[in-house]
């Protein structure tokens, strides 16, 4: 198939080809096969995670049970990692019966149990390497290790995101962060015993050192706030849309709070112009005074702040090269 | 059907029935039959609307023609505004194309033109009564209806949206702005004619006196930016959640970015606690010192900060009486 841009009912997600396959190409150069785990949370999208495995990353990361149903389903299922908890019955027992190799990450007494009671095969011990969120303390994970193996599972290693320094723009910084978090995570590594230390983001894929697999997600499509860190990856992904107001000091474009993560702020005009302020349908901006006038029907590109929760609004990827559209991509692993 | 909300999987957003009945009540006496013409942008779903509309309201407020050919699919269709833009011609003439009394908003040449030729019969002028967004300046709206009658369309009235102020929790100037908005609204209806002056919101619609009919949507499940406004409405949506992982000074539960509109700022804990940070799929949250301490598998409610772009990330409400589900309405109207 072949159509225009220009022919597209917007909002709608743009996908630049070959922005894709370059970050693609350096992650898989810099990490190559089984050295990244990529996150699929990041894009929620099969096609794009077969795009990954067929550059030899035959392992993937999940973060919530229906992206590891969808992963199976898509014969993405050599080796799933859902790093994250779960204790819902229900949930686990269909992650159980996938034909797929299951491993969930577990971080307490609760959710070992229900891990084994549901049939779950393997899992890895999710340790807090600084990040005020899952994970055990480092001097718990031996004990719940064994605790795993005594209720019939088998440890794999541990994880551990050391999602608060990912972000930092400071190199320095963000490399001494996360050397800190990765001690603690070896450390507790040392008590497991597995053959895994997954850890890491597209923040720290270059500095991450002591993980055997780096779980990056953003680095396919990417963001505003990951662009600020300056890494070797280009913007792929962009909303589209169409101006359909035009006033004397500002426009209005059909973009909104209902298509864009609005978590990490606003997002960015990089053909030109000022953001003033988004609404549920609405993004309303200054047009480049350096440009012609913004009219009522143009076109025009959106970088959102944070691109996760940007897709999961959307049920469609378009892929475009340069103003083709080449294919269309189902956001298929949205929900829970 | 009645099951437990303990054996709902989460997230998964919890609609409270007595709630929800109370906050239509507020409004269908304020405000009786044509005089409101709730927006569905707010909930996205017929079945939500079906029950505005079995309180006398007939005509309903859509922001996307997703909405519009979703209400009229669903019977709901005896008087739809498209309160918004539109100049793709393909979707105005699907809009064109329904059974149904559809009327679409119109503040340019460019936009009534794209409405004429796509066939739509009715508009509305809009007009800028502040808010930076769509509108006509008010000197315009009369040259704009003369061009649409000219074009073959039928004027119905002006519509203006006084935003900027629908959300000022100081009273006085709420309902100051609102006068100041509505006389310029009443200034274009003068030159423009028709019987509709269709404006104002859930935060004025109790003072807007002007207005022939209130597009107000939030009022029916309210968020944590209009409970500040004190209004005699009640909170009846939540997002469900599960506890996953407890640590010493916090807990995790699975919710978070990906399930909660967040360009309000932070969702609320209604049950005590105190929120740290929200994440893809995790919200970190201390617990209630006053309290059993927090343990995994405990459930809990949380107060999105904006209704719409929460509902947007959801495919079903569950509607609960205490504590149980007494229905599952499909948020059918998402996308655009």
């Amino acid at each position: 198939m072949t159509a225009s841009i220009h022919d597209l009912g917007t909002p709608a997600l743009l996908v630049d080809v070959d922005a894709l396959d370059a970050n693609l190409d350096v992650f898989s150069e810099a990490l190559p096969g089984p050295r990244l785990r990529p996150h699929v949370k990041a894009h929620k999208c099969t096609a794009l995670a077969r795009r990954q495995a067929e550059r030899g990353h035959e392992g993937f990361t999940c973060a919530t049970v229906r992206e590891m149903i969808g992963m199976a389903e898509a014969g993405l299922g050599a080796d799933l990692l859902l790093a994250n908890e779960v204790v819902d019955p229900v949930r686990l027992r269909s992650l159980a019966a996938l034909d797929a190799r299951v491993t969930v990450a577990v971080d307490s007494a609760e959710t070992i149990r229900a891990a084994a009671d549901a049939g779950i095969r393997e899992v890895l011990v999710d340790v807090n390497v600084g990040l005020p969120r899952c994970g055990c303390p480092v001097d718990r994970a031996g004990p719940l290790a064994d605790l795993a193996r005594k209720s019939g599972l088998v440890v794999r290693g541990v994880m551990g995101y050391e999602g608060h320094v990912v972000g930092n723009d400071d190199r320095a910084a963000r490399e001494a962060g996360c050397e800190a978090s990765m001690q603690l995570l070896l450390q507790a590594h040392e008590q497991v015993g597995g053959d895994l230390v997954s850890a890491g983001g597209t923040g720290t894929y270059d500095c991450n050192r002591w993980a055997t697999e780096i779980q990056a997600g953003s680095y396919a499509l990417m963001d505003t706030a990951y662009t600020k860190l300056g890494l070797p990856l280009g913007q792929a992904l962009f909303l589209w849309c169409t101006v359909i107001s035009v006033s004397e000091k500002f426009a209005v474009a059909d973009g909104g709070l209902k298509s864009l993560g609005m978590d990490h702020g606003n997002p960015h005009l990089p053909d030109g112009g000022k953001l003033w302020f988004c609404s549920d349908e609405h993004i309303t901006f200054a047009g480049d005074p350096s440009k012609p006038p913004v009219r009522v029907g143009d076109r025009l590109r959106v970088v959102p702040a944070h691109v996760d929760p940007t897709i999961a609004y959307h049920d469609r990827l378009h892929l475009v090269s340069g103003e083709n559209v080449v294919d269309i991509w189902d956001v298929d692993l949205r929900g829970w």
